[in-house]
């Protein structure tokens, strides 16, 4: 049995976060109580620690309740013991102590003495003490109370998110190449720097399907533009990597740069889609290309202004985009730079204090991302001006809507790629969502693994992390390690930042290696682009924690480092540097499976229980659970060679009798999802 | 068989790491091949991934070999796959990605195809590339070739490890009050805040020894001053505070503020007791009071001056300081501040693009510990100039030495303690070191495990880290998890920033569990201080990794989670949130020791083999090895109420059959060390 009530508190604005908004229930909220005006401790990055005067909701957990959701976020896969705030953040520094990451994901499952979800519809901030103050405590304090506050209730976790995931919508569904690897790299300059990366991959027979072009393509970081110089005829170069199968993939900034005779703003001037400050006037604020403004996403027109100007690459040949800085990201604002300098410039700099010291730090860093920043801009929404900060998570899920719109106009029949920093609940439809500027770190690929279901729950079901990191440098053995993962993610893409060390898989030196693992992740698709396919279509999660599917299991609660992806496989990547191998929990028997290519394969068969497997550098371990049937393929050094009909399948699986595979088969690049052709059913004797 | 050889290179300045120098050997150096000139990546902060042309060792690695050592430091008790910077460096942000900490520890020990210790004597940047540029390839760049490097041989790592320590010196031995309970906070502002800290703990019945002070007790950051205003008597206050068996415990910085009339500075200034600039100037930095000299700790008569300086808080009843700031940490340098102001003031900032906004930024954050400021000023070293960053790692090593060549003279009956925040082999002697500033997060839990045995290693046996975190905010599971460690480590305290959740125990719920947990380290105190003190004196290990001492285990040299703590047993604390348990390696049949407090205790004997045991946030959970005895006796609410005699002691062992255990006690303050009558069989039948 399952349930969803809305419960309405004040003047909530219309995120559009779920499709169709419930008839709202005049009754008591049930499971919490509200506590008036106690002093709690406010959080947030300009305020840390300080305590202010606040209602708050509060459910009272028993020891065993475990959280789960919250998507993009940091810590575990239970949420429980820490405090997250609702609010969209460019921080590369994922660090256990912070309190958001770039999505605003309100939804949570409380499972325990109660099991039911939650999903907080606030585009403003929100403070979740999920038992940081009280360990037995979860404490919901909105900034505003004007939200739409959802309880769903039903007689399994999976059953209440199902339930969830068809309030909100369908999750977006990628072109079937967008399955393939990409490298990407912050300072690819020119056609030549992109033609010796896809050179590299294709010399040493690393599978490759995408490149793709961060701010560097661009004429001085415009949005729409592609540099003449560096790119003399981008559609030329389009159309030369698409012989190579290779498809380009560009990013869009939130932010247009402030340029006379650059047509992007000219039109949003003269048509009055940017944001605007206090007085009226366009809304300055500065990203990579210095001064920009910012497009009124919010706004319907200039919604859909935004998102006709994607054209322009369209026509040249390209096929996807990932859109960025949609927090949206400020490097500071012209006034408040205005405002330091003037501080900075009138400082008595020659003897100072530590207290001193601090504040000139904090004024210089804290220009970027200021809170005062987003309390002074403006949107129009149906007409009304709102302040900034009231909406603040929905800039992004503005922005990606503006381009899937678009799109579905633009290219009704295409799938179009997209994938962006920023969302909010409701944005899954249009695209994805990559996991942000994460830092080549070990604790990052545990991280990256614990996202994915909690990404899942909240609708995004295309995501995936920078492999081998973003920020800091790369080893070997890492990248390895978080490839053995990458296989199974639906964004499969190698990213990382200007100044730290190139990590293009050919750079290294066991290349048969690289090119062994990538291999297999063509050689899972008819696998892996099934099972997102259902996910997709049925609203399903496509990686789940073992919480979910065995619930009865008490150490199955507490695995927070293998998944279940889809119905058939458990996977268990090894995240720990000079590690031989790692413990697994199987919660029934299962067959071991042993990768080191497509053609060597072995499998052993293990009861239940606990086990320490060895993984080495040159494999890939997962684990096939009773009954079920995992197809796979060839390999291919793209996705287009390594397409496959039924006939080319081959399979895994760990059945004694008879078992059966429900097989999602399409183009791939079409809409025609429905069709019943596309199922079939595969079996084993 | 042990041999250690001792290889010089260019013109080594004697840091006096080891206590007699080898004759050194004119022959080849073995196991490395000198590469002449290639270009390598220089990994420093301030220029990471630029190519520099420079000769480097090379040694060439088999898969199966490990690499432990370095002291404190990143990553894991296996240092391969990574880049090490020889650099004492304050950076709070203990991440994966950084080269160096606060410490300077070259001494490392090779273990697979050939076993053998390396310890690179060079005060200045070293370079230590264990696998990152190649994954089979160590490379060793000194910055300047001027250094000694010790060969060292033997039939085990822990041989090798012995003979290193008898090289370097019988490590610190801390009075035995220090190995009680401590708390600490910057913040504690005066005596009222004080009390009511001793306050929180007495009432609650949870055990303390010591309150430490930070910077906050001084007038004015200076350093030998208190503030009369906040402190008006405070040789009373420390009397008070020992009536109530705390021991209150000073910071002291490295630089000393420039201020007319402040006895400390003039002193300095009229001695030339200070560090000089490139002009002959006294030089100029800025720390927590604003500008400050730095003590000339390398040169003898400004250390002998300096240390002398401790008598003013030994008067006052003082009996243990910490050291800190003495990397040294510098805020920003008189010159280049002024440079840095400029800049800024000329700036045309109306419209700054990435990277203009990326390099005002630079210039700022840069100010801090500018490795062109460690180049700018001078030490005298047997009456010559020596430019700072030749010497760089020797300065906190100098500090605490003039402290503890200070307390040799003022107390040469008497052990005071002293531990520092920088460090170099050598300062082992004179002091502990605590881990730095660490954070909050479950991550430098473990972090904080891995340390203990490449300190011990280096000559460290008195260390720890701060329990709870030092930045970021903590929850009431972490300090428990961390106090299940802590309660192991010599040094116990918890330590918390300012601004950072208040973390004093009793201001959490489970005041109870905070009892009994803290209450098992003072009902231990039997077994871990004789181990502490034969390790000491023994140079042996204290803590091991289960590599040292089952080496031809496979599985035992991979462990990087649990340690050996003496002759006896095993720990394995857990270091996840929200996990009721971890899997443990046991490569013996060994005892499970599960406490609640010292009252109540369960046993189980579990074979060889993995495990996955449960442990709750009640309980301390180790493991006694085959044979082996733990004495240990009633808790206490501070040392000398947990003193015991012989006839006090019960026994927690693993014997079949009679068993014996060698235990060292004595007064726990004189250094009567080597008394034979310290030492005494227990056994049991």
């Amino acid at each position: 049995m399952s349930r969803i009530r809305r419960f309405s508190m004040g003047n909530p604005i219309n995120t559009e976060a779920v499709l169709k908004k419930l008839p709202e229930n005049k009754g008591e909220i049930p499971y919490f109580k509200r506590i008036q005006k106690m002093e709690v401790e406010k959080f947030s990055a300009d305020s840390q620690g300080t305590m202010v005067q606040r209602d708050y909701l509060s459910y009272s957990m028993s020891p065993k309740d475990k959280i789960y959701g919250l998507g993009e976020n940091v810590r575990g896969i239970d949420k429980r013991g820490w405090v997250y705030e609702s609010n969209c953040t460019d921080d590369p520094n994922h660090t256990e102590g912070k309190h958001s990451l770039y999505g605003a994901h309100n939804f949570f499952v409380i499972d325990g003495r109660e099991t039911f979800g939650v999903f907080l519809d606030d585009p403003g901030r929100l403070t979740l003490d999920f038992g940081y103050t009280k360990m037995d405590e979860i404490r919901i304090t909105p900034e505003e109370w004007n939200l739409d506050l959802y309880i769903l209730e039903g007689d399994t976790i999976l059953e209440i998110v199902r339930e969830f995931r068809k309030l909100i919508g369908r999750s977006y569904i990628p072109p079937r190449w967008a399955f393939g690897y990409g490298q990407s790299r912050w300072g690819y300059q020119s056609e030549a720097d992109i033609r010796a990366v896809v050179k590299g991959y294709r010399e040493n027979q690393i599978p490759l399907d995408a490149v793709y072009l961060d701010i560097d393509y661009m004429e001085e970081f415009k949005d729409f533009t592609v540099d003449q110089e560096r790119f003399p005829d981008f559609s030329a170069f389009v159309e030369e990597m698409k012989q190579e199968h290779i498809h380009l993939v560009p990013i869009i900034d939130a932010g247009v740069k402030i340029e006379e005779g650059y047509q992007v703003y000219e039109e949003g001037v003269e048509q009055d889609y940017f944001c605007k400050d206090q007085e009226g006037k366009d809304f300055a604020g500065a990203v990579w290309p210095g001064k920009v403004h910012f497009p009124d996403v919010l706004n319907g027109n200039a919604r859909k202004w935004f998102g006709s100007k994607y054209q322009f690459l369209l026509d040249q040949g390209i096929e996807g985009f990932w859109n960025d800085m949609n927090e949206p990201a400020i490097f500071y604002s012209e006034k408040n730079l205005e405002q330091v300098m003037k501080k900075i410039k009138s400082m008595k700099y020659k003897n100072m204090d530590m207290w001193e010291v601090f504040a000139f730090r904090d004024l210089v860093n804290g220009l970027a991302n200021n809170p005062e920043d987003y309390k002074s801009f403006y949107h129009k929404i149906n007409g009304k001006p709102v302040r900034h900060d009231k909406v603040h998570n929905l800039y992004g899920f503005g922005m990606t809507r503006a381009a899937g719109e678009a799109f579905e106009e633009m290219e009704p029949q295409k799938r179009i790629l997209m994938f962006s920093r920023a969302s909010y609940i409701g944005m899954h439809r249009y695209g994805g969502v990559w996991m942000g500027d994460n830092q080549s770190w070990w604790s990052h690929l545990l991280l990256n693994l614990k996202m994915l279901p909690s990404l899942n729950m909240c609708g995004f079901l295309y995501t995936g992390a920078d492999l081998g990191g973003f920020g800091d440098d790369v080893t070997e053995d890492l990248l390895l390690r978080w490839l053995a993962l990458g296989i199974f993610t639906p964004l499969m893409r190698n990213h990382s930042a200007l100044g730290t060390r190139e990590q293009e898989c050919y750079r290294f030196t066991q290349t048969e290696t690289f090119r062994n693992l990538i291999g297999i992740r063509y050689g899972l698709m008819p696998y892996l682009y099934s099972e997102y396919m259902k996910a997709a279509l049925r609203d399903e999660m496509l990686f789940s924690p073992l919480a979910f599917v065995y619930p009865k299991d008490t150490h199955a609660r507490e695995v927070e480092d293998q998944l279940l992806l889809g119905e058939s496989i458990m996977i268990a990547p090894v995240y720990t540097q000079n590690a031989n191998g790692r413990y697994v929990y199987l919660p029934e028997p299962m067959k071991l499976v042993r990768m080191k290519s497509v053609e060597e394969i072995e499998t052993e068969v293990l009861e239940k229980g606990h086990y320490h497997v060895e993984v080495s550098l040159e494999e890939i371990v997962f684990f096939i659970r009773p009954g079920k049937i995992v197809p796979y393929t060839k390999s291919g050094q793209f996705m287009e060679e390594n397409e496959y009909q039924e006939k080319d399948l081959k399979f895994l699986h760990f059945a004694e009798g008879r078992a059966e595979y429900e097989w999602y088969q399409d183009d791939g690049y079409g809409k025609d999802y429905e069709n019943p052709a596309h199922y079939k059913k595969l079996w084993v004797n």
